[in-house]
């Protein structure tokens, strides 16, 4: 993996970035669309590559559960398997194990759980999550860690960071020990909304050396706010040379913020999981296309977007679709968030190249939370 | 609208045919994708034209109560709700009112029923059928008939099928009063399991001079000798030079059976219905694509199909995709079986054309039959 720092803004600590992986090349920022079981619900990988997806995240919890990581590697690994020939990301599975898994048990050794499909028992250890992650085959791959839960008092955030930046040196050792096939390896920053525990956790793992960080322990609940100042700390105390991305984040503003604060990378289910609820993106803002107003408006989603659905059907017929709980709306709406989320990322990148993040996305959010009546959701 | 017969095949009843349209051609023998609510089931247009279906089916019925064909006219017509630009068919909604509407009651003057969707009332007649259909816009409309239920003895039968020839001639009358939109209205041939009655309804039809036929009161639990019976005798009476359509039918077999006596268009919604079970069909018989044999199976559905999905994806791939759940699963088996159903028919076509369509269904189901263990379904 190579990672060039093509410009940094002037005004803000936005970078604009080209990330060379085995399966391809992904300019930063940049959104990755999330393919939780080897699939990004309701879409195909021909979807994706119209999209023009650079990378897509899968997640090694429900994948190691089913199909299993023996399978995919039989059957030539994740690109392979999805015939998906760009990059991908796994994530190590400690997030779902937390919020899917039943029973989880964490100790110094690992996390303990039971599947929620057969109750069968596992343990993932910092050093399994890499054998299994080499078996999955992604070109980036994550260290275990314990996600923070939100609140968490200091001594408490200390110890679950301090055991995070134990589980990276273990799940480093065995990343070093075996990488056939080229993958990157993420640190992943924690210390919860502590400024001096994301800053040890940040210059910790920086101390180490990954190819590339993550900030994790967002998106759990803090604040807007909160969420802005453990990205801040953390980036702050990270290596300007490595990526950096925001796990689990987020809705456009919250990307935007990412961005602001020297963020590379996102992922989010919301994009994808608001689309099946009839929530869709606009330039203008939120809309639910259940809405009556839309049952005869022949005009597009967002008159300023080139998707392939907006390009093709009018609001009358997706909100048709929605109404008569026809499968192809689920389809339709999520091809138009994701192609949001992606050609955001694009103009960000665009906009610090050309030295005008923080117009961009002061303007951005102007149109997208102007107070008429499309903003509904 | 125009037909023309292009080739009779010389060992059976079977037809080679060019269907010219108001929104393009379709040859013929043909298979409809059925697409209910303005929406084949999990597809999208742009899917429909690179399955190349000639031409779709919608139902009147279910258009009728949602969106309403005030606001498709309003839209443009069906073509331009769905931005679908090949032919449509429209069926009378006369079926889905006996299977679907509650408190359904048949009068001469036509069926009342109540809306499954909100409880209101409304009566289907010969002349506001038409007049909806026309709202809607498709290139082939049918005449509201009533399907004779199976069993049903000859009186029973006799009385149904002259109603349904009554109503036939207040179809026509108001359809030659107001036909903007050069639409062909096809008349519906019942007459139960009785050989009188099909042929004295398929003459009595003829008399009237309609742009097609259809042949109806089929698929309704009849057993396969007494459908291929029934489509025999309606087809010997009907005039060659019109098209005929076997309305829900059917099965890859159906099919085969339908065109050796003559038919030119079918529908239905088994292959799709099937897709979403995950039961496939193959050149070598049904699949059910969740059986644990196909978990590491890199192969493609159907090595001799050149549709979407087995031209990219393996066997193994959409067998975990169906046992995740994953709505792509759904898209994918969809989009391979129309494909089969669609290829048939042109393959049927080019036997008819060569004078060896017998050999060529007999060579199908010898191949689609066999007893091994691809059959399981």
């Amino acid at each position: 993996m190579r990672f060039t720092l093509v410009h940094t803004a002037h005004d803000c600590a936005a970078r604009a970035g080209v990330l060379e992986l085995t399966h391809g090349v992904a300019p930063t920022p940049v959104f990755m669309p999330v393919g939780t079981q080897a699939s990004v619900k309701s879409l195909d990988s021909m979807d994706l590559a119209a999209l023009d997806a650079a990378i897509i995240l899968c997640n090694t919890f429900h994948l190691f559960l089913r199909p299993g990581p023996e399978t995919i590697a039989a059957l030539g690994g994740i690109h392979a398997f999805m015939q998906w020939p760009r990059p991908v990301l796994t994530d190590s599975g400690g997030f779902q194990i937390f919020s899917l898994a039943a029973l989880s048990k964490v100790s110094e050794k690992g996390v303990a759980f039971q599947s929620p499909l057969d109750g069968s028992r596992h343990l993932f250890t910092p050093e399994n999550v890499i054998d299994i992650q080499r078996a999955i085959g992604a070109d980036i791959i994550m260290c275990l860690d314990e996600c923070t839960e939100y609140p968490a008092d200091f001594n408490r955030a200390a110890a679950s960071m301090a055991m995070t930046e134990r589980w990276a040196r273990r799940c480093k050792a065995r990343w070093e020990d075996n990488n056939p096939h080229d993958q990157a390896l993420f640190g992943i920053v924690q210390g919860g909304a502590h400024e001096t525990l994301r800053r040890e956790s940040a210059a910790g793992l920086a101390a180490l050396d990954f190819p590339g960080y993550a900030v994790g322990g967002v998106s759990v609940g803090e604040s807007r706010e909160e969420m802005a100042a453990a990205t801040r700390w953390a980036t702050d105390s990270l290596p300007t040379t490595k990526p950096r991305y925001l796990m689990g984040v987020g809705t456009p503003e919250d990307m935007l913020t990412g961005i602001e604060h020297g963020i590379d990378m996102f992922d989010c289910v919301m994009p994808t999981r608001n689309a099946r609820h009839g929530n869709l993106f606009t330039s203008t803002g939120r809309l639910n296309i259940k809405n009556a107003r839309f049952a005869r408006d022949d005009t597009p989603l967002d008159a300023t977007c080139g998707c392939p659905v907006c390009r093709v059907y009018s609001r009358a017929y997706l909100s048709h679709l929605f109404r008569a709980g026809e499968l192809t709306a689920l389809r339709l709406n999520t091809l138009h968030n994701l192609f949001f989320m992606i050609q955001l990322a694009v103009q960000a990148r665009e906009a610090i190249c050309n030295n005008r993040y923080v117009a961009f996305k002061r303007a951005f959010l102007q149109a997208y939370n102007q107070p008429d009546e499309t903003n509904e959701c």
